[in-house]
């Protein structure tokens, strides 16, 4: 199939490279043009602009959007709104909030621009040799770009996954899970480096990830990083956050469902960012009230 | 009434204060013989040892044990028990666990000696002005020392809790719920720090202290140390913990109760201690293996 | 002073009565006119909608508003915008969102009508005897409605809190507190009831009220509660909430706030609102699946 | 190689079959001499007793011990103290507690037997056809038996853990991990369930196990468990544990290191075991006292 692609970071580049791997015809763009240049020595067709891009590509026209969230793609879209025609499609595959690809859908649907909101997971690698795809949008043009899905995704690694927002909900509660998991794998480590054993941390991801319950990429990803630096020496317990795992907890808000462990996942990240506390100074000193505890002084 | 008072720290120093000022008669001890001289000077009688305390009481000899939980609390109740008879009686008023305090009791019983456990809140201001008892023990002889009770606490601060143990069990939840109440108004404030307004916390400590459904002693502290360090500058965030949180969610464990506020009041005191964790690391590690995501270096 | 109270329910009618009980003259208005009449009684004037009731004043005119946060409050402030002058003063007292108060302000400056939001705490029945505000607006013209916090409020109950939005932030995280020291105490009865002990509750709630360190006004409605009912049988533990608590852990999320303790006393509530959980299923599905665990049967 | 295998539950039958696909003479015991009988069909050798299964072995014996932790496997192991000699071996494969794997150790020294505390990971599948083992002992006795662990395991699902105590420690770290890893699954499914869209879960399920990050064993049992009983309507939300979490959180405490997310997962464990909450009870009753909300009755 012929598409364009128009956002050539890490994600789209890679997705780019394995679509080119199957055989498609990919018109790209960046606003860094050397992104498109490189593709380009590998087949790819570069575009100088969007405009550029959609002139490239005979209808019904599709369009991969892979752009960060919030403004960007919202631009993105915006701009391909005025060069799009009726039953042109265009495939959103950010990290959007659900509601703004619900909102981007009902915009599209008055031009006949059929719009699908496309979680990735996968990382960067999974974007080149196979990711995990959930699409939300109109059940029958899906099976249009079907055949895109069963290229770039690994075995019954993509799923139409029911109206518009869909595809990014289920990716949004995906990121949930995974804030929760990686807590859960750090606190184990965390217990075994305080603990009076002696550890090989490697090791123990490597036996962990070879036929225990709790096996799966995550553990593989944990043997890497501990292969590289065996007591991640080099690395401060910094852990930033990128906007899904806050909106999910605000999602359970709405939704009043209960989620402690992944909210809790979310509000260590953010403590991460802290070394010293208010709310600390206030318990430190609520105790030196009642009790006369020494309090640490803070210089 | 006359006992001794073995233990002449913040709390039990304040206590004998207290008594003395309700016309009792109290011998006093601690390792620190100039502790008792002090207090010699407002009436008591000082000893020079727990063996010469006992003598100067008469029997049945009524003695109060406020000295550190654990190997300390645990030497002088063995020294006591080769010193009293049938029939005298133990208060011991530090933060000893439970189940330690209904061993004692156990022990102490085949000589005949009355063990109470009581639990005692209120600071050291409270030990001397009216603090709060919780007391566990045999019921008929608790109406011998009833009148300590009655006068060293604030109106209807004491209490018959029940059995051995239940005077330290209900301390202990008591510090559970402390632990809790102070995070959560810790997290308050932290909120307003973090917040676009300009707060003056001494203000606000005050006007909730007045009138509001969160009024109480805890917000009055708060009043007082926001008075003293409007941003608690020179307090690091650092919230040390001496025990009886700890074995309130211990408990819950045991009785498989779902605690979760006064659990997490008792780990985010834990994570206050460390800087960097080893769980940042872990979590920050995998993010850079999945997605690329920068670590924040760890020098 | 003069003023007229719009919203006549339970917080309405007993701050009513309180202003009347300290000689000022109120004008009232209600959807319900009973409520008015009821208050005509007691020398409050009744009006019989919010035109009469702005009628009934003079300029500068001055009405508090306590209706229902959200659409309800919304309208009043709207028909007010249309019926005040400039130099008139609206004072909200109900639970609004801050951001929504922050708004009215900005909306209502231009007519020269000052709007100031007032949180309110203590109750309905602090509402009559005294209670607790927060409030936020121009400073200079709090000068002119202090006197009225000073007579509703007990002593120093009442804050300037800074520009608008300020009282409604403050109350928010009041109520944030609130939520976190309610769960922090009714875990600690928890530990209580699954204990072994035989405690009287309303003797522990007694006693903690009166010199502990944990004393305060719930605890004083702990006690009020369980004499009422020693077990709460009565009463099935569905936790309701009303918004700020939800609030409050939705600015912590976009203030990157670590909250655990006001998060999980939000999130038990939701999960007390079901019997059966899904992720309860799923967890005993799981358990099924790898270890050939039973599960309980859902009939 | 020749061994016993003491315990033929699903976890040691499973192993036995193993065992005895790799060519290894397998001597069995169980109090349920059917079990014995059955495998010996599949070629292992059936004893009467713990006796006679020692007196059918070689020295050095070899002996795997896979029964119920605590007062049974205490009292096997007592058992075979009495009957193995200088040189022998124990392999200890259940869910002890590592402290008393350390306790167990160093009883047997003296007498010159030595002991192995081997975790195992995998479910009753695993058992049959290839787990996960963590072993804690002498590092050179250890590679007497590792050719039984090399075949037992998955490729490089077999770890050295290091000193006594440390593969049953592994083992509940694990456990650990693997509850917060549930629960976060879990609850990710739950916002699915409350929200407006229409998932099919097994098609989820299906999707996150195929290239997704949070892709792995227990993701691909969910698929499984959703392929089942797509809603899980025949499973009540109960969720049993069995006591390595709970060792686990206690271990945290002990290290004071702050694990939220397993402690959290534990304790919504507990909280599953009711329907209606004390503490619940508690909070409705607070918020009927100080704001007159309604309660919904206990009947």
């Amino acid at each position: 199939m012929k598409l364009g692609m128009i956002g050539l970071g890490k994600m789209g580049f890679n997705l780019v490279l394995n679509l080119l791997s199957h055989g498609h015809q990919i018109v790209v763009s960046d606003l860094n043009l050397e992104r498109g240049e490189q593709l380009a020595q590998q087949g790819a067709f570069p575009a100088s602009s969007v405009e550029d891009l959609v002139a490239k590509l005979e209808r019904p026209r599709m369009v991969w959007v892979m752009v960060p969230a919030g403004p960007v793609v919202e631009g993105v879209i915006d701009t391909l709104a005025g060069l799009l025609d009726e039953g042109d499609i265009i495939i959103e595959g950010g990290n959007s909030h659900y509601k703004e690809s619900i909102a981007r859908a009902e915009r599209l649907e008055p031009l006949g621009i059929h719009f699908f909101d496309a979680g990735t997971s996968g990382g960067t690698e999974g974007a080149e040799f196979g990711a995990c795809f959930m699409i939300g949008g109109n059940r029958e043009i899906f099976t249009t770009i079907e055949p895109l899905f069963r290229d770039l995704a690994v075995d019954q690694g993509y799923l139409y996954a029911g109206t518009n927002g869909s595809g990014h909900f289920l990716k949004m509660i995906h990121n949930g899970i995974e804030y929760g998991m990686m807590q859960s794998i750090a606190e184990g480590f965390e217990l075994l480096e305080k603990s009076s054993f002696d550890f090989n941390y490697e090791d123990v991801a490597r036996v962990w990830s070879n036929g225990s319950v709790i096996r799966g990429w995550l553990m593989e990803l944990a043997q890497s990083a501990f292969s590289k630096d065996p007591k991640l020496s080099g690395i401060k317990g910094v852990m930033q956050s990128s906007g899904e795992g806050k909106w999910t907890v605000q999602t359970a808000l709405d939704l009043e469902a209960s989620t402690p462990v992944i909210a809790l996942s979310l509000l260590m990240r953010y403590r991460s960012l802290e070394e010293n506390t208010f709310h600390g100074k206030v318990v430190a000193a609520l105790r030196n009230e009642f009790g006369g505890h020494a309090v640490v002084p803070d210089n």
